[in-house]
């Protein structure tokens, strides 16, 4: 176990609250009041997490992001956040403060409260934010931990962008000058969409955000399921521009499917529920796309053109 | 404008929520569901908040503490909190783990969930808790704006404790060995008493927990409800324990007066409500006492012996 894996398990020990869902899910859910209260906190460190030359209102508007994706995956819909600031030079905080404002703004989320504090002179900053949203009604708030064998398996949006966003922003990626610009902001400024977890929420097994790589994630999704996971490569939704630079071989598929920072939904649904699912997305003008199965068993398997394929070494980003 | 007060300044005008409530009180109030959710957040740095040879069972505890100080304050119960841990070495980390839940059990606050993040190495680590509770049943949460001219003024416990714990710990105080073990203790593991603020709740009028100096924080109090404070520095009520080392002579309790870390409850009440509220602490087994007077005005007074007493340099931390 590495030190990160070992102190998750002791953390995990002392959250035996159920509304920590044993630190297993994307967010916590807590009753209050008749309401199912979503909660989830990320935090973004300088030289880890962001560069210190990357835009802050970018970093901003993707600490705020990650947080609204999380709560859209427990079909929540955002009621506020706090935030802890680390104070640096004043334009970098200033430009911080106006993507933080402009995020906050697009997701409906309004900023509570929080900490702002000092740092040691030269200390890497970092920032923590806390979202809280409220559960769709009439439904439990969907888990990573009840996909059923039988269930399809769908995503929202394209897959793998981000992945070729973060290329372009480190300027090893070249291509069409429009394509490129759309691949580096669906990297710096994702854009989930809450309402679409609210209309899915009552229709899906499971559901969860893809951060970490669709393969990895679909892994994890399985396990926490204890059923197994099939995948069609060739069903994985690519977006044009990716498409426009990158192809769609077998290879930059998988590639697509092992990248981070997606922030879209993969969810699990009764075959019956396939047309309403569809209609809530047509609805909200968002893309999903069937892209494989879950069975009894374990683990992730891929299909690609009616064969199955051996899995990659890297699945994504393993903590 | 210091760049920290021009930074507040700015996201003031990014949290015009009223559950913000103006950044200017210890804690956000979101209604969900016909409760009232009290919320918080603090973030402790290291080397500025804490020290590296801090214990670090310590540093969890107070980080639990102070927010669920911010909750009493408000006369919320606690619910949960989130926290952000960023990693370390493995054996400060477990011991911190073991604080932060010794800390959770005690006041009754479980742990929901969090974040954990690797640093560049050598950096200094920041932890931030996010702690919520649920406001008193049938009174509004009390805030800081409301006190009123004719309004006692109260505060929980005794003061200045933790200010010579501080010293305590920097080795720059002599005396009774069990005295200091006590002060050193208050320093380092504050005991806000929540049921004690729920208790409080209906029965004041603005309510605040005491954590920059009792003097600057009545002053912020006063400042926020539009009044004058007066405060009789002869009642202000010290330990036994900071008797024993460092008497009560007059600038002995002005010491007292602007140190910080108390973690009590400063509120005001109209006189009627005396023996409720004498009731309500007796029960809890905590001591309260009257110390001043809400005035029509604007700042703070002082009282020594009957006569007026000019105000310190220095009233306690400045943010």
């Amino acid at each position: 176990m590495t030190g990160e894996a070992a102190f998750i398990h002791a953390l995990r020990a002392i959250a035996t609250a159920p509304a920590a869902r044993r630190l297993a899910d994307d967010a916590a859910v807590l009753r209050i009041g008749g309401e199912a209260l979503v909660l989830t906190m990320d935090t973004v460190v300088e030289g880890v997490h962001y560069l210190p030359n990357d835009p802050p209102q970018d970093v901003a508007w993707k600490l705020v992001a990650v947080n609204v994706s999380d709560l859209s995956a427990k079909g929540a819909t955002p009621a506020g956040c706090l935030y802890s600031h680390a104070l640096g030079a004043s334009a970098w905080d200033t430009a911080f403060l106006a993507g933080l404002d402009e995020a906050c703004r697009r997701f409906a989320i309004p900023l509570l409260g929080g900490d702002t504090v000092r740092m040691p002179d030269g200390a890497p900053r970092s920032f923590s934010l806390t979202a809280l949203g409220t559960g769709a009604k009439g439904c439990p708030v969907p888990s990573r931990t009840a996909a059923r064998p039988g269930d399809r398996v769908w995503v929202s949006g394209t897959i793998g962008d981000a992945g070729l966003g973060l290329k372009a922003a480190l300027g090893d990626l070249d291509g069409d000058a429009s394509a490129l610009t759309a691949l580096l902001a669906r990297y710096r400024r994702p854009a989930p969409e809450p309402r679409l977890g609210v209309a899915l929420a009552p229709l899906v097994h499971a559901m969860m955000d893809v951060s970490d790589g669709l393969m990895v994630d679909a892994s994890r999704m399985a396990e926490a399921s204890a059923v197994g996971v099939t995948l069609d490569v060739g069903a994985v939704p690519l977006s044009a521009a990716f498409r426009a630079v990158a192809g769609e071989v077998l290879e930059v598929r998988l590639a697509a499917m092992a990248a981070g920072d997606d922030y879209e939904l993969l969810f699990t649904a009764p075959l019956e529920n396939t047309a309403r699912i569809l209609e809530a997305a047509s609805t909200l003008n968002r893309q999903v796309t069937a892209i494989g199965t879950i069975e009894a068993g374990a683990g992730l398997s891929l299909h690609h053109e009616g064969a199955a394929l051996p899995l990659p070494e890297r699945l994504g980003y393993q903590h």
